[in-house]
């Protein structure tokens, strides 16, 4: 039965701010810069993002985080050298959206421990130090330069998020993603594809 | 370790003709009435159609149907009212790829049992009586008229396959398909997607 998932309403979350997180980079081209910078010294950039979904009016909803207003993006990133990528996705989600300890009001835990990992649902190939991505490693290529892991993370019944104030936190239900790469882009929209196998039971 | 799969040389793979196998149905037109005749008499369409992998020089490639030299398809196809899921789709690929009686020198199995079906790697689902499907059951859609499930059929080292006449069977390299919904449609140009989770071992 792992596939079948339960999804809980958009309105049991709850979503505070906290301070800006900005880019690392200045611009694309630092970005690719320092991806070859740290190729050299580390090997394969290994990079995880989570796929948060929820429903509303029981249709599923992404969790994306959208930046000036412009691009979409997972909660995720990049992991340091030798860490275990669940752990990694775990430590890169609670970076991007738990709230800071001063909001954190009545949790018992910590709150680094209360993401749920799921199924891995797709991996993209950065072939070069460029910008396009595919999702299978392109014939003659032995060295690729990042592999980005997307994961599904299974949210509980009720959560706090906790959103840096340059971002938004959005909801994208399934439908707007699909077939709409000319706004979402390949990744995001593939998703749909990539939760089609699991059947969802609407809470 | 499920996320990682043998793939074996297309070159292992024999293929050999049988009769051919007709459309069931003279039109498109023909075939949303049948289904609705159907789905009258017997509620929604449930739709089995497997994907093969092979690979070719380490690049993945999957084996596909092309009928009249124009429009690619998975094996696989409709199941009766209340049969098995995985035994249909073994009954399907059968139908399609096994050969005759007489071809099956020395095989000890009967063809029918020699299917190994892997995960379930998407669902579309037809919301009405017409051509359009979806990788999810569209908002306010209680009662979709067709679901189609694709499965992993995970190849053995070497096999026979029997290919009716008025059909070709290809190995579609994932390069070719990926981001090319306009020559294979939605549902043949997303399968990079489906299986980019999966870490192949190229035999």
């Amino acid at each position: 039965m792992s596939n079948t998932i339960a999804l809980y309403p958009l309105s049991n979350f709850t979503f505070s701010t906290k301070e800006a997180q900005p880019e690392e980079d200045p611009s694309v081209a630092a970005r690719l810069q320092r991806l070859q910078n740290n190729y050299e010294d580390f090997g394969m950039r290994r990079t995880v993002e989570g796929i948060l979904v929820v429903h509303d009016h029981g249709h599923p909803h992404i969790l994306m985080l959208q930046i000036a207003n412009a691009f979409f993006k997972l909660p995720g990133d990049y992991l340091k050298p030798g860490e275990d990528e669940l752990d990694g996705l775990k430590r890169r989600l609670d970076e991007r959206l738990a709230p800071p300890k001063d909001q954190q009001f009545g949790s018992v835990h910590g709150a680094d421990n209360e993401w749920e990992i799921g199924d891995c649902l797709a991996q993209w190939w950065r072939p070069n130090f460029e910008t396009f991505m595919y999702p299978f490693i392109p014939a003659h290529i032995t060295k690729p330069k990042e592999c980005k892991k997307l994961f599904l993370v299974q949210m509980p019944e009720r959560k706090v998020l906790a959103v840096p104030k340059n971002m938004k936190l959005l909801a994208i239900p399934l439908f707007e993603l699909y077939d709409n790469a000319a706004r979402y882009g390949p990744q995001l929209s593939a998703i749909p594809h990539l939760l089609s196998r699991y059947n969802f039971i609407y809470q």
